[in-house]
Formats: C-alpha cells, sequence, structure tokens
C-alpha cells in the first residue's frame, strides 16, 4: 500500500504539486501539498492542497466551482515530487485562465500568450 | 527585458523549474533553479538547473549527454514557478527513463509503468 509518510518533504513538511491535464497534457499550475492534503486527494478524489499564505487545506475550485478531479497521482524518482493528472472543470488560474503558465519569455520580454476565459 | 531577479525565490534563493517536452507534452521533471541558473539556461539554451545536493550548477546532461535544449521559458503567475518547454535528448530521469514520474498509484498501490530505456 502507498503510504504518504514514505514521500520526502522540504522543512515545512511540504512537497511540490505539478496538476497536469490529463487529456491535452497542458501543465495547468504547481502548488504544495503536506501529507494529510496527499491523504486527502486520494480519498476524495478532489485535488486538495496545503495554502502556504492561508495556512489552510485548499480543496481546489471549492470556492470558485473550478475543482480538480484526480485522474492519476505520480511519483517522481526522487520521491520530492507529485504529478497529478487531472480531470480540470474551467480555468485552473485565479486570473481566469486555463494554466498559471500563461507567460512567456520570447526574445528577452515576457509575452502574454493565453488570455482569460470569458465564462 | 525579462529580468530573473524579478521571479520569486524561496528562503533559499531557489524557484522550482518543471520541464515538460515540448513536443509530447509529457512532464519530465522537476528541479530547482537559482537566478544565474535562469539566466544561463536563457542565454546558453542549455537547460541548467542549481543541484541542492552538490550545491553548485548542474547544466542538464553534461556528464551524461542527454541536455535538454530549451524551446520555451515560462513563468506562473505568481512568478514562483517555472515551466521550461524542452528538446529532451535521451532520458531525462537518472534512472534511464524517459521521465521521473514513472511511478502511479493505483488503487493503493504503486505501480512502476515505465521501463528504463534500452540504449
Amino acid at each position: 500500500m502507498f503510504d504518504p509518510a514514505s514521500l520526502k518533504y522540504d522543512a515545512k513538511g511540504l512537497i511540490p504539486a505539478i496538476a497536469q491535464d490529463h487529456r491535452s497534457g497542458e501543465v495547468l499550475m504547481m502548488a504544495w501539498m503536506n501529507a494529510e492534503a496527499v491523504q486527502r486527494t486520494l480519498e476524495t478524489g478532489r485535488v486538495t492542497y496545503w495554502s502556504r499564505s492561508r495556512q489552510g487545506f485548499w480543496v481546489k475550485g471549492q470556492s470558485s466551482g473550478h475543482v480538480q478531479k484526480l485522474v492519476e497521482l505520480r511519483v517522481d524518482c526522487d520521491r520530492d515530487c507529485l504529478l497529478l493528472l487531472v480531470d480540470q472543470h474551467g480555468p485552473a488560474c485565479h486570473t481566469n485562465r486555463r494554466s498559471c503558465f500563461y507567460t512567456a519569455i520570447r526574445e528577452g520580454a515576457e509575452v502574454v500568450i493565453m488570455e482569460p476565459s470569458e465564462a
């Protein structure tokens, strides 16, 4: 059985978690989990992070409705990073864009390559 | 102009960087950069991390030959995480697998879903 305690957490008890759209392969966001957030995510199938700014559990989409359903959790070779394949409902970013990675560096300048959703 | 100093680094001066295959969309690995590693990566087009274990710059593939050519650097909305679209030569993982995320949690158990390359 997989035990979330077997992962490697940083000094604050956190591990980075990358959310990727399981259909398109788009990388949507990166946030942090503690061992209980990993456990809750696996148990509920709803991706649950640990909010460093609010110091509390953050069930993604609980206020915005933009929930992330877990399709598969993967662990990297060092056991210190997670990859979440998710079914993302609506935009993942708080700016209403599909992905948080909407700024590209092109020819030395920052270029916004994604517009916020209309809906 | 983009200035690497404008990113948000952690207390150790590091920022997480996710490498994604620019063709397949596969997430290959996650490692760390400091401001100079970001600068070197942009200047050379060769992805350069900061190795926390060795406390030195880590030009990906310098010893293994499994280089990562930078296709595009992206910054997230909080400016505290990077997404690198890369052209990966050979496996990205030190286990000789294409991606470091080769372990999936399925029905509560760890399953290895990717084999090492033969070559």
